[in-house]
């Protein structure tokens, strides 16, 4: 058995934790102008990138992702032993057409915007637990071929409301190892399905925001820690709503969050003058802050303690148009330079 | 670190083998007429099953299975430290609603119809690592939600090929623990993406063959077994010409597969009476199939060898509608009375 000392009720703190060797960042071009833009591995300036379609053109950028963080790191696709990822689209086509041509084992994760905390916390449970000594965790959205199938036709240029966030374009992708340098997943929490009875799709921030206040307590009673522990804690993509609402929900716990807490949704995207109203959202919204910029902070140890909690909105249109409830989840991933 | 050994480059041995200590599947009406009906917890007559949409009424499903599965097992949804399951419906609304109410921690996972063995093996992997004594892996499908979906509106009434199957209304759930009685979960195999061109989405289980036998092949090589080492071989859903590629295929490889391998989509319904043409599928065929019938079979003795392999096809209608090919997976569960 392994000496993996499971801490609390929702959280695994590692033995041996898994080494982040690498991570590329592959983003579209409103995310290629945003604040994090110097931080990207390649920025592509057209999101159709040459396919025939947004889907293709998503399933392109997660390949690249994929190739890019295994170049980095120096590695074959055949030396990745199980390759963790999802996305949005239905049927998680973006990863499944993505990743075909890599012929890695596949475990495929849906967690909606949680994908890129998922699926790292299952790869670092893979390893840790002995199963494999490298492997690789990734996701990505598109704007257009979210925005298609959640919302509007493109051509039908409808309005947004200023709860409204924006679906990033790209994908990321990170590489774990059992050894190696770089910073660990020192632990993992994983959530809950949560739901408040929010119903506007419009205000997914609101709706995951729950999620992530239940994932944060938590983590910091699993461990112990309280926000002061971290030199940054992060959700995914709960835009300025969805922020402010956590910030409430953990003073109301007796926990400080204003102190060195912000939103990947707020960190990506420019609110002020990129028209992406509350922010940015989507599972390459904390992917692309993570493994582009996130990652680069921490190597270069201006940042040695992150708790990278991504949050998902667990419902599709179907369901809303029935008149449900959006349940949401997040799950934290606490990395650390040790 | 962990004592468990890893065979080859797809197959995890388990060390402490994970035990399926209660199973339970609840099925729909056309499945409660099948061979397999005296297996199945619970038979419901209705599709709808009181529901407003066929959507909430897989959800209930789900969570009618969950809750089985639980009562079987004397346990509480407080109990069990991880659920990991996933549906085919779009963003895995059937697991997310189905699942919502039982507060567990939740990890979602996608494999189209191979999800069973893919939840198992992660669950099982969850266990064996040391980060859980109790977890569940639950899965499902419903005719009606998928037609409508997939294919066509059900008003629509539109004739069916031959090569076409069934999607199995139901769903299926294990419960996993680090000890008890129970057969265990031996070792797994996980598959690779395997795309060798099928475009017709009414012709599955030859888009779906490759992956089984390539899934089958790495079984066996990694493991040093060959077919005749298990009582029974299952594949998910392949129907009558799948089933047929698997073995054509195999007895290339030089494993005669002619004894002991069956579809459970030639298991959960009659094809000769039942209208269901070339078989059943759906997450829900393999579920039932396993979680009724197999998983009693083992627990009274009367097989004490199978190897389970779900079987996955990861297209969706968008992707087939620009001509995509439909890739296809398998995953791989020996399950095993010791």
């Amino acid at each position: 058995m392994s000496k993996t000392k499971k801490k609390g009720k929702q959280t695994v703190q590692f033995a041996k934790p898994p080494v982040i060797i690498s991570a590329a960042g592959v983003a579209g071009p409103k995310e290629g102008e945003g604040p994090l833009r110097q931080y990207f591995d390649t920025i592509v300036q057209e999101s159709m990138w040459g396919e025939e379609s947004w889907e293709k053109a998503e399933s392109k950028f997660m390949e690249q992702a994929v190739r890019t963080a295994l170049d980095k790191a120096n590695l074959s696709p055949g030396q990745i032993e199980y390759i963790f990822g999802g996305d949005l689209l239905n049927q998680c086509v973006g990863t499944n057409y993505g990743l075909r041509s890599l012929e890695i084992p596949f475990i495929g994760v849906y967690g909606a915007c949680s994908t890129m905390a998922l699926s790292m916390s299952m790869a670092a449970m893979c390893i840790d637990g002995g199963y494999a000594d490298t492997c690789a965790a990734v996701t990505s959205s598109h704007f257009c071929s979210a925005e298609r199938q959640f919302r509007f036709p493109l051509e039908y240029g409808g309005q947004r409301p200023p709860s409204a966030q924006w679906t990033a374009t790209g994908s990321g992708c990170v590489v774990l190892s059992s050894g190696g340098d770089g910073p660990v997943i020192d632990c993992i929490t994983t959530g809950k399905i949560m739901d408040k009875g929010i119903t506007d799709a419009n205000n997914m921030g609101a709706a995951m925001a729950p999620a992530a206040a239940d994932t944060f307590i938590r983590h910091f009673q699993d461990t112990g820690r309280d926000p002061a522990y971290y030199d940054l804690i992060v959700t995914g993509d709960l835009g300025k709503i969805g922020k402010s609402i956590v910030i409430d929900m953990l003073s109301e716990s007796g926990y400080d969050m204003t102190k060195n807490y912000n939103d990947c949704g707020l960190m990506l995207f420019d609110c002020d003058t990129q028209d992406v109203h509350s922010g940015g959202s989507g599972c390459a919204c904390s992917a692309l802050t993570f493994c582009g910029y996130l990652y680069q902070l921490l190597h270069s140890k201006k940042l040695n303690r992150i708790l990278f909690t991504a949050t998902g909105a667990l419902m599709s249109t179907t369901m809303v148009q029935q008149g449900e409830s959006i349940p949401g989840i997040a799950h934290a991933v606490s990395i650390l330079n040790v």
